[in-house]
Formats: C-alpha cells, sequence, structure tokens
C-alpha cells in the first residue's frame, strides 16, 4: 500500500526530489508544502519563487540548464526594460511574467496565495497537491555582516555574497499554516524534507505555529542537501561555514535532530555514517546528486523504501 | 520667430498631431499636456495608455497597423497568460510590458506620473515636453443605460458598445495641474487642442482646476476630431450620437464654443463653414485625415499657420 507522503520543500534541489516523489506516488498520496518567505513584491508583481520552482519542476517546465523560471523561455521584456535602464537584477521571462501577472491579478481581487497556487496547478496539469507553507506575508531577513538585507537582495542581487551572521523570518509569529497544511501533516505516514537549504527554505516552514508539532508526530526522513561539504545549488554550505559550523550532512543531521528519524547521504559521505547514527538516526548512502529525471525517481523511491523499512522496523521493536 | 505652443492630447488622433507639431516645432516650444483620466491598475501595473500613445508616437514606435501599442511587438506573454486562462481583454505586448512595469516600479519608489513620464521620454530620445494633465488619480467613468463603467471596461474589454448617457472623473475636485502645465499655458502663445475625443480626452483635461482659466488667456485652434460624422478611430462620433446630438464639427465647436478662436475642419465638411464662422469661430478647410508622418507635420503647419495669421490679424484690428 502507498504511504502517505508530506514534503516539505524549496529551491531547485527540493523541486527536484519532490518530482521524483511525485513520480513515484499516486498523486492523492503526495502533498508539497513550499517555503513562500522567499515571496517578495517586484515591479508590481507578486513573486513566489520557491512555489514556481515546485510548479514549473513538477509540470515538466523547468529549465534544466539555468536551474531556475522556465524552459523554452524568451527575454523580449527584460531587453526592453533594460533599454529602459529599468531594474533588471531580477530576471524574469516573458512567459513567466505570465504566472507573476496571474497571481497577482488573483490576489488583488482577494484570493489567497493557495488558492491561487491550486488553480495554477490544476492549468498546468500538476496532479499532487502543492500547498504554500502560509497564505500570510512571511520575509527571510538575512542578517550579514553589512547589515540586514531581504533574502532576494542577498540571494539575487548580491549573490550571496555578504558573510552571514543569522536569520530572521519577518511576520513568523503571526502567520498561521495555509489550509490543508496541518491536515496533510495529521493524515501523512511520512514527512520527508526534501534536499532544500536547511537555514531559509526548511526552517520557515517549520517556524509556523503548528507546523513543527504535525511534523513531529511523523516520521521524518530526509535527503542530506550538503554533499561532501558542498551544496549543488544554492548558499547552504556557506551559511554553515560563515556561521561557524562546518558544512555536512552531520551539520544538517544536527540541525534538524530531534525532528528526524533517517537521512539519505551521499556515498560520497559514507564516512559520517557512523556518527549521524550514533545520535540515533538511521543512514543510507546512495548517489544523491540528481542529473536527470530518471535519478529523482530513483532517489525518491530509494528515500520512500528506507522508510517503509525502518518504520517496520520500529513496529516491530 | 517659434510661437509657443502647448497641445492637449489624448489617444491616437491626438498623439499623431502632436508628432506633427513635433515635426514643426523646435522642442523648447512645444508642450503636450495629456490626458490621464483613462489611467487604470491592471495585473498590477499602472497603465497610462495616452501618455504611452503620445510616446511611442513621437518616438516613431507606434504600431501603424493595430493603431496602439508598440510596432514590432511580440506576444509570448500574453499566450502564456492565456494558457493559464488569465484576462487578456486588455491586449499587452512583451515590450510594452517594460515600460508599464518600469512606470510601476518607479512610482512604488515615491516618483510621481510626470517624473517617470519624464525619464521614460528621455529614455525614448522624444524632445518636447510631455506631462500628464494631473500626477493626482482621475478615473473616466462612462454612464451607460447599463450602469456606470470605468472607462477602460467600456473602451476595451465592451468595445464601447453599451449606450453612452453621460460622463463622470473620479477625483477630478481634488487632482492639481501636474508640475508645469499651468506655467507652460501662462509661457504659451497659441494652445492647440489635438483631434482628441472631446468627451474622454479633452473634457478631463480642462476640468482640472486652473487649467481652463489657464487656457482661456491664450488663443485657441484645434483640428475637429470628427469628419463628416464619423470619427477615424474611437467612439466621439457615437457618443454625440448617443448623447442626442448630430456628431459633427459643428457639435465640436460648440462643445468648446467658449473657448475656440479657429477650427480647421475637413475639407468633406465645408458646408458647415458658415455656421461655424456666424458663431465668430474662425474656420480652414484642409485634408485633416493624417495617413503618413507627411500628413501630420503639413496639417500641423497648415494649423500653426492658420493660428499666426488669426493672431496677426486680430492685433491689427
Amino acid at each position: 500500500m502507498d504511504l502517505k507522503v508530506v514534503a516539505l520543500a524549496g529551491g531547485v534541489g527540493g523541486a527536484k526530489l519532490a518530482d521524483g516523489l511525485a513520480g513515484c506516488l499516486a498523486p492523492e498520496n503526495l502533498t508539497i508544502i513550499v517555503n513562500t518567505a522567499d515571496d517578495f513584491i517586484h515591479l508590481g508583481m507578486q513573486i513566489s519563487p520557491d512555489i514556481d520552482t515546485v510548479l514549473y519542476t513538477l509540470a515538466g517546465l523547468d529549465d534544466p540548464e539555468r536551474g531556475w523560471g522556465r524552459v523554452d523561455e524568451s527575454w523580449v521584456f527584460m531587453e526592453t526594460l533594460e533599454q529602459f535602464c529599468g531594474p533588471t537584477w531580477f530576471r524574469l521571462g516573458d512567459r513567466d511574467l505570465a504566472l507573476h501577472h496571474l497571481r497577482t491579478y488573483r490576489r488583488a481581487q482577494g484570493e489567497s496565495l493557495s488558492s491561487v497556487t491550486y488553480e495554477i496547478k490544476e492549468r498546468l496539469g500538476v496532479k499532487p497537491n502543492i500547498l504554500p507553507m502560509t497564505d500570510d506575508p512571511v520575509q527571510t531577513i538575512v542578517a550579514t555582516t553589512e547589515g540586514e538585507l531581504p533574502f532576494q537582495e542577498y540571494f539575487v542581487a548580491r549573490s550571496c555574497e555578504p558573510v552571514v551572521t543569522g536569520f530572521r523570518f519577518e511576520g513568523i509569529k503571526q502567520a498561521r499554516p495555509a489550509p490543508g497544511v496541518l491536515d496533510s501533516l495529521h493524515a501523512a505516514d511520512v514527512v520527508v524534507f526534501c534536499p532544500s537549504n536547511p537555514w531559509v527554505s526548511l526552517d520557515p516552514i517549520l517556524s509556523i505555529g503548528g507546523i513543527r508539532s504535525g511534523v513531529e508526530n511523523n516520521p521524518v526522513f530526509m535527503v542530506s542537501p550538503i554533499i561532501a561539504g558542498k551544496t549543488v545549488k544554492g548558499p547552504a554550505a556557506k551559511m554553515y561555514a560563515e556561521l561557524g559550523i562546518e558544512p555536512s550532512a552531520l551539520a544538517v543531521v544536527r540541525h534538524f535532530e530531534t525532528l528526524l528519524d533517517g537521512i539519505v547521504i551521499d556515498r560520497l559521505d559514507a564516512a559520517l555514517a557512523q556518527e549521524i547514527e550514533s545520535l540515533g538516526i538511521q543512514v543510507r548512502e546512495d548517489q544523491t546528486l540528481m542529473k536527470t529525471r530518471e535519478d529523482r525517481i530513483r532517489l525518491a523511491n530509494a528515500l520512500l523504501e528506507f522508510s517503509r523499512s525502518t518504520a517496520s522496523k520500529e513496529t516491530l521493536q
């Protein structure tokens, strides 16, 4: 029988594993809860980068070269904005714009982020349940040695160059889980942490009131976003180092220690297995780099198999 | 010596004559005051259709086939929005979008409509002074037998089909002339009413506190927007008919009677000349349809020559 899986995701690596899970679970058994603390308003549009990455990836519309935005994109808008000397630091393709405008339009009509996410998901033919972590505004602020920066300014405009000293999530205390989030966690057999940034993708989701305890009631399995001390994409390893923590799958395990039941680490990190297991957390070694859609599905299957076998062992104990 | 000219404009015909004036006056001697009562917010963007038509036309970027928007436009955004079943009633090209976004972005930064209009005009290499009638929000509401409709809903979404019973300009009482508007009228030798819609392009401009009296202090010359009972484009003739007034150059003269010194009517309307002159208003007959840029410049030159000769005749009296 299929497991009921809730996956927490944000960013490209997260979207890839979410796509793998979508490839090996019936849609009704998969809910993906997506980080929205990267959301921002740009040029008058409501932009939800992590939701869009998940939507495009599961719709097969993600650009494999660039790693963000849509495949077969055109850039007439951006070229013209450049001619006007407008703000071009956040690259927006002509097709990508349509999604941002539809979201902005629906929000102005009074619709919630979950409601418009559902509409777009349906239009794109994406089957699993995709939920924003919250319909309320939350904004990641990155504390750096140069002062505080809103996330997109740190991430895109400054290319993650400033040295990080901490994070805070503006609005997180007032934010309530989006409709369906707590229900899906309640109905879940297992929670998956996708290989997303622990600091700025997974932490915001887990900081929304009610989500952490909903997660705690489930077995939690994850794929390490750090391979051999590095991230495939994104600043997680750089953040760990700047915060004085050696970036590794072990650091990630310690980050989520009390929540985790098991972690898939890369074969390159086999030397860490013993120390992770000594913390009471199960380990599988695998190839965790997802280059093709087959890689995504194979890794998702391995993770689910891992969680099944561990769960049944626990049941037997 | 060059006359100092202030032109009032809105819509395609208005932009064409404004372009003609730009072709025969030194830039420092031409100020174009543009209707902004058609402005609206769509998909999160601040859209100023009349300002954009003037900007694109004077920059030589207007599309001669469509009669609106930019030449060499692409429609990837619109196609994608259509796939999402988003609102596509207001057509937005990929290049056109860049201008709307820049305006929206600058306004969100606290800049005024005049300030961003100036920036865009400079980027497009347009030399004459182009001023919005006001920096304050004004919105044309069209009263119809089906109830009140915001202008763009009447004009674009409903293709001017509902029967008009009147107009009102929301916000007009609070609206102040944009910086430079009253100064330009004060310094003017002649005011030109471009062949724009009297009801929804020229009336809003003249309804802003201070503009009408600034206009009254000048000789006022216009080109009739109605030729042989019809408009080249736009609903002016239809509006006159629905309001119980036979659409004609004479109806336009009566509309602005106390302000006008002279009008250029089309040769097709020669029969109206005597009745117009009996109202104390000078008349010239000419070919007023502007098909080419040469037509625009020739008509603008004829209008300026007309105003010069009439003004000197008055001086002689």
